[in-house]
């Protein structure tokens, strides 16, 4: 927190926090595997635009965040898991729709969650996902904390038995509550396509940069619910997922109901390289 | 908070807070004048229609938020200003879409903050705004905490050296950053109609039934800029900001360009009647 390492029940923010009061933070979300780093470089890129597009500053250089990212390994003693980082525009001390001036700092606060994400056991069962129509704020592709409506759809998938929720617009599927959304059919992988949308997953440009470099054939444009469950498989990305299958989609099985041989072989490709990438 | 009274710099929350990590909170902000609480149950009500929403637990009743209220006016010598309201969806410990169980209770934090409210400048020299396309999420109706786009909208209009933005969707106006828009045009009052597109003002409503009261025509419609511009008068409501009058709009100036006769008596109305109804 703020260049401190302290302990987990010491760790709080002043309730005068921007990211408290007005979700006027972002955030990144990055995977340890084997107590190395995966995609730094692509999370950094991420997190910049996301604060350039706020007009946030960043609370320290990229080089002093890797040795942060470095350090909570391994005071955490993290083989496995994921590190969390949040910067929020800090606070000038009362509450104001006005941004605070340049000389108060932003704030900067990660933690680690420790978890088996290669050895999910969802990614041997498959997730079943609901749709709801999406309801979020119109810049997806920032990466800010206003997580309230995903959290919600998740809510409304557990509430029905499920796992996650992929939210629809206009009849097409956006995304999943955090995670990119993406449908197999004769052989080709069909993602949404970047916009404002969507949020740019740093799991999703590797995820199809391997698969045109395995040959495999990339559409990247919208589909509808039936399309999903009308495709061979499905499946959807994110940092702390990699590649997990889709089995089904509103009641009804994709494919045969079980993980993919695509989804399983880029989830493969996927851990293989970020094992040998990682940092 | 929760149930303690700190100093300011004391105030300090868990980062594991829902409302740091995911804008999983609902406010609200009550006027003090003269050191009584104005529209105290209007703003509980709307509080319990907030959490009743998002299936989030009262952190007390309204009877011990009243008398945290007033022991707020009396510790920290309020007698004009704001009393602000925040209860957020507290934490299970680690972070996660998924909400936490029934065991887990609310957290609650209040603060004031110190205006002359009655005798605000606004009020004679009249705000001037700009439009602004609405991107805020589909529930503008539960006043959640998830205020950054409203925030980059007042930061837009600072930056073109105005006072606040109308957020317009489908050519039509919704709302301003931080309280509801008006126009009148021969004598009628115009005012968005109420849905989950707009918040829900209780100062709306209150601004509303003197209105009829005193025998003024009021109609609950969508309006555009372009109807607001050619309007005789325009001004927004807010708890914080009563009525103030807008005198111009995307560079027009609206009648006259100074405050308006209608906007100017209800701004009058509302005042003595808080008063008299304050507790």
């Amino acid at each position: 927190m703020n260049g401190e390492y302290v302990a987990e029940e010491d760790a709080k923010i002043s309730i005068f926090d921007r990211a408290f009061l007005m979700a006027d933070g972002v955030y990144e979300v990055t995977s340890v595997i084997d107590r190395k780093i995966c995609e730094f470089d692509g999370h950094m890129a991420r997190l910049h635009r996301s604060l350039s597009e706020l007009k946030m500053k960043p609370a320290c250089t990229d080089d002093e965040l890797l040795a942060i990212h470095r350090e909570l390994v391994e005071r955490n003693d993290l083989d496995n898991g994921m590190i969390y980082l949040q910067i929020t525009r800090g606070s000038a001390g009362d509450r104001d729709f006005v941004w605070p001036g340049d000389d108060v700092p932003s704030s900067i606060v990660l933690f680690t969650q420790d978890k088996d994400l290669v050895n999910a056991p969802s990614a041997k069962t498959g997730l079943k996902v609901i749709s709801i129509e999406d309801q979020r704020w119109a810049r997806r592709d920032i990466k800010t904390v206003q997580l309230l409506f995903p959290s919600m759809a998740k809510m409304e998938a557990k509430a029905q038995g499920k796992d996650d929720a992929w939210l629809t617009e206009d009849g097409l599927v956006n995304e999943g509550t955090s995670n990119n959304a993406y449908i197999v059919k004769d052989g080709a992988i069909i993602t949404r396509h970047l916009s404002n949308d969507i949020l740019h997953g740093i799991t999703r440009a590797s995820v199809l940069r391997y698969a045109k470099e395995a040959q495999m054939k990339v559409e990247e444009r919208s589909f509808s619910i039936a399309e999903a469950q009308g495709a061979d498989e499905a499946f959807c990305t994110a940092a702390s997922a990699f590649v997990t299958p889709v089995v089904e989609i509103d009641g009804e099985a994709v494919g045969d109901g079980t993980p993919g041989p695509v989804a399983t072989r880029l989830r493969e490709i996927y851990i293989e390289e970020s094992r040998k990438a990682a940092i």
